[in-house]
């Protein structure tokens, strides 16, 4: 479980777009992931929430990182649904993401993205969707 | 028009979020809006593509405005669904949104994501999602 | 408890397009709802299996009681997303659905669709969606 | 196309489910399919209007012919998202569903679901989702 922990890190840190947001994977067992992202000024839109398009990125790499947990890990997110609930305001926001049902190939996952400050956690975002081998893909 | 053209571009200019990762409103008719992000390697994923995050960002971003276009400029994305189709590489990153209905406090809205390279435009990722008047959720 | 079951097996029991697929509404606790529907050969498709038709039919119903169960009854499911998991066969399928997030004039809802047969219940699919008071949707 | 289209309506003919709704495939080009519902009281919920769950049917179908005349007819629909814009009241239901993308296993799709009375067509619902060759979901 570390090791895979360790190796999940190292692929969100190689992704150029992930490391300025400040992704963190800081759980990652077998059919689940959580990416944490320390909300700050950067990330907001013009009322002074998260920007949609930060829990979104959260809950996408969460759900992708989820089925490359049961898929391995050359996998992307095929499409996914959000719905957000609340705005995000607080510490850091948190995407769980688990698995649903994986195939040999994909994997329907889902997410809740909470964001976290003084009072506790609050519920954000909830999002589901597949999660395919880059293999699928790339014969398409 | 180009009047909404610059008050568009003033409120994405005003989203701490979307400033560095350099979006331009280039089109926000009554009923549309087109944000387009140059592609750079700052905004890719570990595969050397764009990173779904920020395809995901333009296409939601796009449903907002294209909502706004129409419901007036406080509104949010409270859902989407996006599918995508196809590695985003090349110059841009354009974002193409309608309006599909739109009611007194929602609008339902589509958008199409392409890459622009020296090949043309090729088709990234479509999605589908309800905007809301900022005021209705705050009701919630 | 006793009570809303009775009220909603008669919302139901209204429904002419419910009353020959046989769907029964077996919970309707506050924040959440279960119909049940019995599985045979009218509701195939041309593989043996249930008709995806019904299966979402099923999703779609628990999501509007659940919304329901918090909002009031006058509601409708306003969009909803589902993924197939497994063909569905067996006895009969049940779909638990549950809200994630209950607005003024919205809730967010959740759904898991099970065919039941001789082993034990299997997952069929998995939906979220949006479900909306009638009177906000009569405004648009 | 005739035979495209004479194909195509024996598989519906296929389907125990489809027969009593009266669902009929008017249009079944390569990369598109409409099925029409007449509409009637049997189709409806509590309000008079046609039942959502109709209006899913018939969007689902027309996404599965659609991916299926380009990725052979055995396919169903792995998942699809719609969104409900207004009752659909009238004479019948067309569901129209066109390809956006198709690769080898799996097509990405698009539908509108107009009801049509006598005031000409009004949009119900548009949807949206992934078609997937029957064999690819078998091997999950």
């Amino acid at each position: 479980m570390a090791d895979m922990l360790s190796r999940g890190s190292k692929i969100l840190a190689s992704q150029p777009f992930s490391v300025p947001l400040g992704a963190e994977l800081v759980e990652f067992p077998p059919g689940a992931a959580a990416p944490k992202i320390p909300i700050r000024t950067e990330l907001m839109q013009q009322h002074g929430f998260v920007h949609g398009g930060v829990v979104a990125y959260a809950a996408d790499n969460a759900l992708t990182f989820a089925g490359g947990s049961v898929l391995g890990t050359a996998v992307v997110t095929a499409e996914y649904k959000i719905n957000f609930v609340r705005p995000a305001a607080g510490k850091f926001a948190i995407a769980r993401a688990t698995v649903i049902h994986a195939g040999k190939n994909e994997a329907v996952c889902r997410c809740e993205v909470y964001a976290s400050g003084g009072n506790g956690e609050s519920l954000c975002a909830t999002a589901q969707g597949t999660v395919a081998r880059l293999g699928r893909q790339q014969d398409d």
